[in-house]
């Protein structure tokens, strides 16, 4: 408690928290008050971890630099280790999506994590999702990449997504598969069950 | 980006900041790890904007020794403000509720914030909501405590609360008066515009 604080700086630290609380997806001004209220009445060694672990996540984590996906490191532990497959390269659209293929356990390649999809009707095109870290990713392949599996969502833009790199890897003459249709059509890979996904996996089909 | 830790370390950053959003009410596993990587890939500024505000808050934030709600200050800015009537006490279940109350303009009395309810069923009794707080605070207040505006919410814990502090107070030769029912049966105070609850608040009745 600090009194010497002046009455305007006093509620201040309440209402940056609940405005802050307002960055997170999905929480408006009435669930940023309820959280806030929550953790201050019932959970404040939470609110503690919770903010240290934001400013160590948004000071440390970056992108790997091979795969694109979150990493404290510059080239993430998937990338480095070297049990892995590096002739054969998995498209995901996010990390979450990444982290569903790892535990079907039917993988062992390397990974490349788009961070995003194609989405004509956002604004979002080749550029915007930077297919160029991709394209350099391959191209510059110290082991050369024999075959990119597609496993995006079987959404429209994620179907969109992997036409579009597909056509990119056939033109430098890499194999293109993309993981069977096991995924309900319309339905996104974080929430298939991970034996669905397995399946899936293991019948992927050539993209000729 | 820190090179220096070892593989271990390197992806506790992300899997720490995932467990800690757990903390919020309402947020499960997919939907924290959602929330993470929305804050890294699209607000790493909010993110750090958050994470300092819930150390400050937890820091610094407290209890009002007077009102019992939350404040940096021993005695926060309402409680303090010689322009209200310190005659009159408004106790209502929580800040959020106490905020609709002063929006509503009508009611320049204190307040006390209990900070919870009874709900016999939920093990919550008159001790663990620490209604001696509240006792303490009418019995030796430097000016009498005249009456008190009983505006809990019109729920079955909000009814019962009002109706038992009601009690305790006019067998303290206080005068008790309940909001008007103006707010509609079964709704909680948060969630009602700001008239209804002004008229609730000008037809308040003496509990007789
Ligand atoms: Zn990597
Ligand atoms: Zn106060």
């Amino acid at each position: 408690m600090s009194e010497n604080r002046s009455p305007d700086q006093a509620q201040d630290a309440l209402q940056r928290m609940v405005q802050a609380l307002r960055a997170l997806p999905g929480v408006g001004p009435k669930s940023a008050q309820r959280m806030a209220f929550h953790l201050l009445q019932h959970d404040r060694n939470g609110a503690a971890v919770l903010g240290q672990s934001l400013l160590d996540a948004v000071n440390h984590i970056q992108h790997c630099s091979s795969c694109n996906t979150f990493s404290e490191l510059n080239i993430c532990t998937t990338c480095s280790d070297d049990r892995r497959d590096p002739s054969i390269l998995c498209v995901v659209e996010t990390p979450a999506d990444q982290l569903m293929v790892e535990q079907t356990l039917t993988y062992k390649g390397l990974y490349f994590v788009l961070m995003g999809r194609l989405s004509p009707l956002d604004g979002l095109g080749p550029n915007e999702i930077h297919l160029d870290r991709l394209i350099e990713r391959v191209e510059k392949s110290p082991i050369p990449v024999k075959e990119v599996v597609l496993a995006t969502n079987f959404t429209s833009e994620g179907e969109a997504t992997a036409h579009y790199i597909g056509e990119i890897m056939k033109v430098r003459d890499i194999k293109v598969s993309r993981i069977a249709r096991g995924v309900p059509v319309g339905g996104e890979l974080e929430y298939v069950d991970a034996s669905t996904l397995a399946r899936a996996m293991m019948d992927r089909r050539s993209v000729s």
